[in-house]
């Protein structure tokens, strides 16, 4: 059989979801389905004095309404979002629920819910991260009690980097990290040019087409069953079970279609919908509304990056030290270590010292957003090595080729970066016909930036069975959200030598799946991957040995072909797959049922890098930048599917897009959310999407399946840099802020002008 | 850790059903759920003439209704009882549905129903197998149409013996089988005593409280979802799917609890629901009436036994002539050559001469129940074993222990028995104090009797998962009627040395689950325990090779503990099993899923055998019979849970009660059914059994996991004939003919004094 590895082949959900025949979370109706609508606060930081619930309550159709005291434990308030289900002694931002409202309708818990009468006491609030570390700052939670994990973190393995004692910093600091190499000052003296930059990055939202969406079903067991949009089933059944004090499996997710989740989508609603669902012994439904989305979700925090960097003449780069805040809104969890390490690990650094912070403001709590603190820091740092190259006289590309990372060079936690193809796709863009091609052109510019993302890794297991119809069927516990089932039918009918229709992929809700990690963190080809290859390796024994048995021929003479196995060379002594299964699988059967099992775990990651050219052309009267052309370059290893790898890489340089030049959340400085809808929050449209030419470099990863790398992150991490060096190209200026409105054009232009 | 198995623990089902927490498919409501009623046929045969829908299609809230030409192909109407979605052109039985209604409320569907008129053209019908078996029997189907499969024939492995050519037989009759050893003339000729008797069982129905019910979902892909209350969700699925046209995959079957099966519970309305639902585009429910149990489900199949033995004096038994006939009812399928089988192979007999036939009438289909074939057969040998021994003036038990098979006799199909405990349980008989203790008192009397179960066999498969808490879940496909879900979960405790609460068991539906065969045949223990074993040993293995490496130990050193593994003599190296749940299952974690997966076929059946002691008294002026107690020996190979074992003693006794006093379906001379209602068919009631004591030998099985065989068909085996033979001690007359009513007693007294 020739390979399907390579092979273009639609996504399987395609036509499902064109047709609208794929079901969401909101498309389900239970007889006697409770609906639920949350009360939000008005306030940024206030105290609750008091929730007068009676009005609600008396709403005909309402069934119940829950505070905070009715749902949270004793103690101190959760400072994890999820677990945080409602306020109950203070807000901590604008649009935290304080109350939930159930009732037989959506309607009728709405209109019940405006009814809900709630006396606050008004606290000063802190928006800026940089007036939060003050010690004069409104503090959001008392110290002590930090989470343990840090959701976003999940997304990239990393490790090292000297943990700072929070306790001694400010009370709005959660977390800080410093990672040091020789001596920046050291490094400084000895750089023939100096240069130090700030750089800002705004909370940008995921935005999802499908909001948040929670069914949960009480079971006569005592347990929940929970219809969820999640990335993540057993990560979110995990946290739900914990935080409502159940043993895990008394909690089961069942995943639904996630409508867009791009790390967004985790857990957030579940634990709520599921107290409530068990306080009523009934379904309860809870649907976000866009509005709702922006006030409550976890967007990507916001950053500051203070970087100062030196260069000698001869391109050799001596020093970077940073300074890194990000805010993370009211919960702790940024992504502070993986943006520090890309930040210093991309390029070789002689000198580094990088201190990052994680900063509490009243703001909604944030979460992973693709490749989440890498795009923020890529920003800084690709114009930062702009400036330098253009500083010491050299041509950007080259600097940057000169000084990339290369494979067992350190990272700044002192870890080599495994094989890497950083050097690859910058040389692939050296020859690029659109760098090639730069030239000078008034209001017109090019621009170079490369970042990358080390992939997420964790333990999973799939199995593979074998049909009465002669198909097989993969069956797994990781959710679907960019093809990946597509893919990973193809790595089975790859070693099973079979045409990709034979293999069907079944997910399994949490109760009977073989464990996966969540879909996040460019991971489920490159490690649930392997573990289908294991389980079709270890049904293609099996049914090697029955039909060798069959045949009566050695299993090394057989062969597979589509839908049989037959002995080399005699394609007259065959037997079918559908054949060995009935053989198999019947009552008396003479063979146990062909059903292989996969079990991986991989210790190393595969990192993806992704170099961009963007072509610009800056209109100095208005502002406005039109990205004419854009070349995305990315290794993935191998691309097992070329279609769905490029899907990847368009998407991502389109959120990119969207960082570079339109999206930011905005409060007002008491904490009220400016934005909070698609009115207002300027997501870009297709329209203003340039053309985007991929290619793809393959660097064959040593582990992943067939040499495959994660894909789905690296591309949305140099875009707004590329773009930026572009402007700069065009108008001379950098712009240091995201998004790049055509105000901050104008306002860079006037200021140029000046200077 | 102490073992776990030969606990008597409670059924794991028995709390959420006493409970009422239990969901059967009738408990299901979905938006826009349709419901279905049947139009069945009042004659038993007939031609169709005219089929007038109008006055139901017009009724408000009617959907659609559907006939035999709508829904079958062209061609012959099939001949398997499931296929047969609707009568089209003729009607074989009274009761055989005709139409289809469809409605918006069950209410609406059964009134609607009630307005369909069909003209029939009335045909001769044939009732009686004797006279079906006669040239000018009227034709139920032509001859060409027999099914290739017998689905009673799934619940018992059997080979060999005879086929005889049927089509050179009477048109009814749709399958012959014969068996022979040496030379029955001369068997007779060298006998001293020559008995001749014919012996009869009704049609007797499997009386299951929860009626057949079925919902089919259509779903996007053209595929459809059954939710149904099967024993064999996987049988199911791939005769639903053949008879549709679907590939298998395209059906899935979801299986919800089973209210009593009994082998009447496999696939019968499936494909028709689907066919309708698939068609609407809508989910439909049916759910059978009582009655329309009686009418048009598969009980089990009448029989007749002319039977001819020889014996000598000293206790030889020379010579057995049988020639068998099943009534199969309306289509083809009952289980023949398992009768003959254990008819034969019982005892050792110098010559057999055994010929089987089975007949179609005008009565519904048959089917499987509780060992079916065997209880007929056992009552008609057990009796005429009985008579031998008096004839001959030997003890009866005597006579049984001298000439009961031994492993390695040859059954009739000259395939030995495997190890097989006959012997040890008629010891046991002859031990017991109420074999002992037997006297003559006036119209009391002790009867002893024996038969068994070969067991059946499939492969299969089943996985076990460690979860973050610590616990495990059992996922497979088998379907647990009589509490197997208990057992397997004890027989994965006892491999991995927990207390059996930390195992869960997960039902998959067909689209998930590793295969697994019907529950029926008394295998679920048998086959799918050894793949729980296999699996459970496997997780144990990988278990023990992260705690070696955690521990730095070598595995040999390591003992299981609840919940943990530790240094065997070092309590305090130990290490969790949450704690490896948790560095295996977490992002960037070290070691693979704990995922153990099983395998299992099994090529020799291990039969189960049971003894019966019966204790009776008679009523010699109202043909009263009394069971005053009764003792049932089994050989269970290894009693994994005594008390789930005792439960099916007991419930295999309870039935075959209902097979000697008290059941029989009934129909008048052109087919009309003469009892169809709980009101009219007796079935047993709790006061009417009398004190069952159970007794449990232990030959262990080489096969089956920890020495288990197979438990839950033989009870049902020997009761009757026991009950019988008791009967005969008290009044010296043998009942010929089941059930042994009050008005049979009183005639055979009549005969006897006659006489």
């Amino acid at each position: 059989m020739t390979t399907v590895l390579g092979k273009p082949l639609k996504r399987r959900d395609a036509e499902p979801k064109l047709r609208g025949d794929a079901r969401y979370t909101d498309d389900l109706h239970l007889p006697g389905l409770l609906h639920a609508r949350l009360v939000t606060s008005p306030y940024a930081h206030a105290r609750i004095v008091r929730i007068d619930c009676d009005a609600a309550r008396r709403t005909p159709g309402v069934v119940a309404v829950f505070t905070g005291h009715d749902l949270l434990p004793e103690g101190p308030e959760p400072a994890e979002r999820a677990r945080h289900l409602l306020a109950r002694d203070k807000v901590i931002y604008a649009g935290q629920p304080v109350a939930i409202v159930v009732a037989e309708s959506p309607y009728v818990a709405a209109d019940a819910a405006a009814l809900v009468e709630v006396e606050y006491d008004e606290l000063p609030a802190v928006v800026d991260p940089l007036a939060a570390m003050t010690p004069e700052a409104p503090v959001i939670r008392p110290k002590e009690l930090e989470g343990e994990w840090a959701e976003a973190g999940m997304h990239a393995t990393v490790s090292g980097g000297e943990e700072l004692d929070v306790r001694r910093l400010p009370a709005n600091v959660t977390n800080a990290v410093r990672f040091q190499r020789g001596d920046v000052m050291q490094g400084f003296a000895s750089a023939d040019v100096v240069i130090e930059r700030t750089y800002r990055t705004p909370f940008v939202h995921q935005a999802y087409l499908e909001p948040h969406a929670s069914v949960a079903v009480p079971r006569p067991d005592g347990g929940v069953t929970i219809y969820t949009t999640t990335q993540g089933q057993f990560y979110c059944r995990n946290v739900t079970a914990t935080t409502l004090g159940l043993p895990h499996e008394m909690v089961t997710i069942v995943p639904m279609e996630v409508g867009g989740g791009f790390g967004g989508k985790t857990v957030l609603l579940e634990p709520l919908v599921a107290a409530v669902a068990l306080r009523l012994g009934r379904p309860v439904k809870l649907v976000l509304t866009r509005t709702e989305e922006f006030l409550l979700a976890t967007p990507a925090p916001a950053a500051i990056f203070e970087l100062r960097a030196g260069a000698r003449r001869d391109g050799t780069l001596t020093a970077l030290r940073a300074r890194v805040i990000f805010d993370s809104g009211a919960y702790p969890g940024a992504p502070v270590t993986i943006a520090l390490l890309l930040l210093g690990g991309t390029y070789r650094w002689e000198h580094l010292d990088l201190l990052g912070y994680e900063v509490l403001t009243n703001k909604p709590g944030t979460g992973a957003y693709r490749a989440p603190g890498v795009p923020q820091a890529t920003f800084a740092l690709e114009q930062l090595i702009d400036e330098l190259a253009r500083a010491i006289g050299q041509d950007p590309l080259e600097l940057r080729l000169r000084n990339a990372a290369r494979t067992g060079d350190l990272q700044p936690n002192g870890v080599p970066w495994p094989p890497i193809g950083l050097v690859d796709v910058l040389e692939r863009a050296r020859q690029h016909p659109l760098w090639r091609s730069r030239q000078r052109r008034p209001n017109e510019g090019w621009g170079i930036a490369v970042g990358g993302w080390p992939g997420g890794i964790e333990p999973c297991a799939a199995n593979i069975r074998l049909n009465h119809d002669g198909t097989f069927t993969v069956t797994l516990g990781a959710i679907d959200i960019t093809g990946t089932h597509t893919v990973l039918a193809m790595i089975a009918a790859e070693v099973l030598e079979q045409p990709v229709e034979r293999i069907r992929v079944k997910l399994l809700p949490t109760d009977g799946a073989p464990y996966a990690g969540m879909s996040g963190g460019s991971k489920i080809t490159y490690t649930v991957g392997l573990a289908v290859q294991a389980a079709a390796e270890d049904a293609k024994r099996q049914l090697l040995e029955i039909a060798a048995n069959e045949l009566e021929a050695a299993p090394e003479d057989l062969e597979l072909v589509d839908g049989a196995i037959r002995v080399r060379g005699m394609p007259d002594r065959q037997i079918t797959l559908s054949e060995i299964a009935h053989r198999s699988m019947v009552f008396g059967g003479k063979y146990a049922p062909v059903y292989g099992t996969g079990r991986s775990v991989v210790r190393q990651q595969s990192p993806g890098f992704n170099a961009q050219i963007a072509h610009v052309a800056v209109d100095p009267d208005t502002g406005e930048v039109e990205v004419l052309d854009l070349v995305a370059i990315q290794d993935v290893g191998r691309a097992l599917n070329p279609a769905l790898v490029e899907e990847q890489v368009h998407g991502g340089v389109g959120q990119g897009i969207g960082w570079a030049l339109h999206e930011a959340m905005r409060w007002s400085e008491n904490g009220q959310p400016l934005n909070p809808s698609f009115l207002d929050y300027d997501l870009p449209k297709a329209s203003q999407l340039p053309p985007i030419a991929v290619e793809l470099v393959e660097v064959p990863s040593p582990i992943g399946p067939f040499g495959a790398k994660g894909v789905g992150e690296p591309p949305v991490v140099p875009t707004a840099a590329a773009i930026a060096n572009a402007i700069a190209d065009a108008i001379g200026v950098h712009l240091s802020e995201l998004p790049i409105t055509p105000e901050r054009v104008l306002a860079a232009l006037r200021d140029k002008a000046v200077s």
